[in-house]
């Protein structure tokens, strides 16, 4: 078993959706995607928080197993997120982002992270993770998120991104803001021109689709009827994506598409109920028929004439 | 072997994609599907024509050994849609439609045709479409598409036929729309609850769903970067679902999922050219290579650890 390291934001979130609202509840890239990871390996994670982060979300992550010497504490406030979700749950509606002390964030990996086998870069400023990459020393595996703020503000960073990850893990609106172009295979395939290996598309209650030069896997979504709140469900998705590889050690094509699975898996539990609620709940054998639920929900055998 | 009935519209369409600017092309979602189903096995087609229905067209349908005897001739214009796809191509806008013969239309089964084993309704009045029910003598399985047309104008005449055919087959925003819910398991177990055996959700490009009551099957789409026009994919999939069907003559859940990525395949080739070209010159190779390559894509294995 190998372990994750993951860089990402730590939030306090006010989340309205048609189930439920919800004040300052824990979230944030990072913790959403370690969290995550931790159900498979160990955790660390590096993101900055402000001096009124609330005691009991870091016992939280302790309980978890995830590493937090490394957070930045900052004197400030803590980022804050509010937004809202109409009843198709497809977008997020932002009614105030207040960066606070993520403005002053500037990751140090400490030495003893700096050859972390598997990182997960979520979705933050793509300079910050640029800086982080500049950092590490030779990851096996490299995956970063980003999300349309950076597309419309920072797309020459993202390029130059691009060339130094394994894998971008992306939605599909924002693949197709990216490379300009409505239609996600093309957009994939630019995208791994651009000089990364793969991409991974989230797409929600349609699935993910991974993309690399020369294969194409499909995953489906769990036909999920229980639709809470969605934040949270890419990060979430990233992290036990690369949680699993990291406790299987194994990176080659076969458990890529069995850790893509495990993504959606675990996304579709994140968003059954607000914040890290429905993963704080949840147990593994779980996880391990969900994953044989979508198993067989997806098989189909071969032309018999 | 077994065979299909045909019953929907014929119709000249003109089409305008970012891909080029057709006039009265041959279409109809009685005519697509009944292409598709030839591929597989022997098919009959039912529809009215009008008195300028160009013969070239019906030498086309008989070249593909589709039977036409049942056709109804009716004197006056043949039924015209014309409308265009924006760039994104998911939605089709309707500048004109011209129902001529269309609204003449009953359809009489002949009674050499009434005892057909396989008969797909194509996206036609519900009414109809229950007229042509009440003709048919035990079919195996009867399927029937729709429109959010007849879902806005004849919901009532809808909640019958649900209760006469084994499966319907929609797409997502139909279902939705539907069913009052943007949650598609949660509208397509409504729907089933309204007295059919099955629903199929196509869903284009992230491919399609099949529920029934007590099973569920997720097909992907085939990664397709040569969306030329997306007109009639929805019937070209019904019609080679039904034709894979009537070949294999096994309604068992087994061969249903087959039939169903056989339906996503033929949609696929179908919106790679205008018309009905791209079938045309469809080899069956290509469709089998295509089928065998949709299954690569979506294979993944269970849980080593």
């Amino acid at each position: 078993m190998s372990s994750v390291l993951v860089v990402g934001t730590i939030a306090l979130d006010s989340i309205k959706t048609p189930f439920g609202d919800k004040k300052e509840i824990l979230g944030g890239s990072g913790v959403y995607a370690a969290v995550a990871a931790s159900f498979f390996a160990g955790t660390e994670l590096i993101g900055p928080i402000g001096a009124d982060f609330p005691p009991e979300h870091l016992k939280f992550l302790a309980s978890r197993k995830i590493g937090t010497a490394a957070l930045q504490k900052i004197d400030g406030p803590t980022f804050r997120w509010g937004g809202y979700y109409e009843y198709d749950m497809n977008q997020a509606h932002t009614l105030e982002t207040k960066l606070n002390v993520l403005t002053q964030f500037d990751p140090q990996i400490p030495d003893s992270l700096k050859a972390s086998p598997y990182v997960f870069l979520a979705n933050i400023d793509p300079e910050l993770q640029l800086k982080v990459i500049g950092q590490l020393k030779k990851p096996k595996l490299l995956v970063a998120d980003t999300m349309n703020f950076w597309i419309e503000s920072k797309r020459d960073v993202l390029h130059k991104l691009i060339k130094q990850v394994d894998y971008m893990v992306m939605n599909d609106g924002e693949i197709r803001q990216f490379m300009e172009t409505p239609n996600i295979p093309l957009a994939a395939r630019r995208l791994i021109e651009l000089g990364c290996k793969g991409v991974i598309v989230k797409k929600g209650e349609h699935g993910a689709l991974l993309f690399t030069g020369s294969t194409h896997f499909a995953a489906p979504s769990y036909p999920q009827e229980l639709l809470c709140d969605p934040t949270g469900a890419g990060d979430s998705f990233g992290g036990a994506f690369l949680g699993y590889l990291a406790k299987t050690d194994d990176i080659g094509p076969e458990n890529i598409r069995r850790a893509v699975i495990i993504g959606s898996v675990m996304a579709s539990f994140n968003i059954e109920d607000f914040s890290l609620e429905r993963l704080k709940r949840l147990k593994k054998k779980e996880i391990r028929e969900r994953y044989e639920a979508v198993r067989g929900f997806s098989k189909f055998s071969s032309l018999e004439v």
